[in-house]
């Protein structure tokens, strides 16, 4: 069984018959994120985030939350990734993770708390929370040329399938997975939350100095939200395809910086709701 | 069209086929929950969140997050609830609420930093996770004796798709249901963030002075997670049905409170992780 599973016991009632069974269930835990940051005014290790997340792949967690937060833009501030403190004794689990900086790194904190912008003209909005995002210095993507076959972006869904095995013991993992033009799928991570997902994939990226992912798009199981589509953005993904639907903010961030948004990706069919002329 | 959803342009490709055509999307705009409190040493509003959501039930949300969260505990406290600030500009929707306590009303805004306590037994971990819950003042609900048919409980599903008015022209909302143990859906509210659907159904519930939810159950349209799990056990309902899975979490934590727990609620099957003597 795969690790980010549990065995339970469960009662499974069809109709009028009942049985009691062993059953795989997906793991849920927090994950402590700390950062010690040598060149901060505090040096001191602090706890910047609790995520409730599946374990593994906890070390690219943490770099791909830093790293599409705005918190580190490169692996060469990082000067090392580790577990700290004790196993949980019922289960064995290491719930917190220590990133370490490089002297050199400066690094701002302040901008956990800068997600979203109060402007004079509409207070808190959709719209000030794009602008948030040039703010931070998120450019458009507009001259990136990466092309995919639509051919190709059909059987993803399929082929993502194949690749989820926590999901295929549980139904209960959100995937998220990077694909080449050519369609295939380098990457795949699951995760109890889609957001965790992601960040377990940018993570992966970044330590194989894939990043930006100019020439990939990123699939995601689930919906797409503004949250998922900003995450695309850092990490520069030109395109985000997702099997379900998009919401209204993913639709206006991927408009406004030039992404292509796939929504609805299942049964050979999509909708294209920006930049289709990255769809060959 | 229900106020939740936006009609916007898409290109929808069926095959070799393309068409371009108006669509409707779920509304995600960000809320900021605000909270004035008279008797606090700093008596001016303070921002105590801000989460992405479908708007409408804006008070409801804020209600709901307060007492699911443990800032309050009765709508005695609340001398007023209502928008504030600026419409935005380009949608028209009002994201500040501003939630007045009456000069009587303690509230602790520390609790909102408490979920996860470090024990010096496990660190973080599930377990003080649920520790903490119980530290805050929950109790097992080993004496609610309330039963819902087996019956009444295999027709939810349906009956609540009738009801998602939103996710019907969208595809793209959550969706959390109050019910009775005769399957009467009373409270039906949707959302592009799962919690904040809940938040929407415990909201409801405390403005009609029906909480605790000692006679009802929570249906919820996806997986069932620790946050959503904790917030029916502060609202005070004895089970909660998911038509996805269940995390481990959600079981252990259904488990320690002695909730009943169904997963995995669709075609007329469904699991049973916990104290199944509620299902008669």
């Amino acid at each position: 069984m795969p690790g980010g599973s549990l065995a339970i016991d469960v009662s499974k009632v069809h109709g009028p018959d009942q049985v009691s069974q062993s059953d795989s269930v997906a793991v849920e835990e927090p994950l402590e994120i700390q950062l010690c940051a040598p060149s901060a005014e505090d040096s001191a290790a602090k706890s910047i985030s609790i995520t409730m997340r599946t374990p593994g792949n906890d070390e690219e967690l943490a770099l791909g939350f830093l790293f599409t937060e705005g918190i580190i833009t490169s692996l060469e501030q990082v000067s090392s990734a580790m577990h700290c403190g004790p196993e949980a004794p019922d289960t064995g689990y290491r719930n917190v993770i220590r990133i370490e900086l490089n002297p050199g790194a400066h690094v701002d904190l302040t901008r956990l708390e800068r997600h979203f912008y109060t402007t004079s003209s509409c207070g808190v909005c959709g719209k000030s929370s794009l602008d948030a995002l040039r703010v931070s210095g998120q450019q458009p993507m507009t001259s990136n040329t990466t092309t995919f076959d639509r051919e190709v972006i059909v059987q993803l869904p399929d082929k993502l399938r194949v690749k989820q095995e926590v999901f295929a013991t549980t139904g209960g993992l959100h995937a998220a997975a990077a694909f080449t033009p050519d369609g295939d799928i380098s990457l795949v991570r699951e995760d109890v939350g889609r957001h965790n997902a992601v960040d377990k994939i940018v993570g992966a990226l970044l330590k194989a100095n894939q990043l930006p992912a100019q020439e990939m798009g990123l699939l995601v199981s689930g919906r797409a939200s503004f949250e998922l589509m900003q995450k695309a953005l850092v990490a520069g993904f030109p395109l985000l395809a997702a099997v379900g639907a998009p919401s209204s903010l993913a639709v206006s961030l991927a408009r406004e910086f030039d992404m292509t948004l796939v929504g609805f990706l299942r049964r050979g069919n999509f909708n294209i709701y920006s930049r289709e002329e990255r769809l060959a």
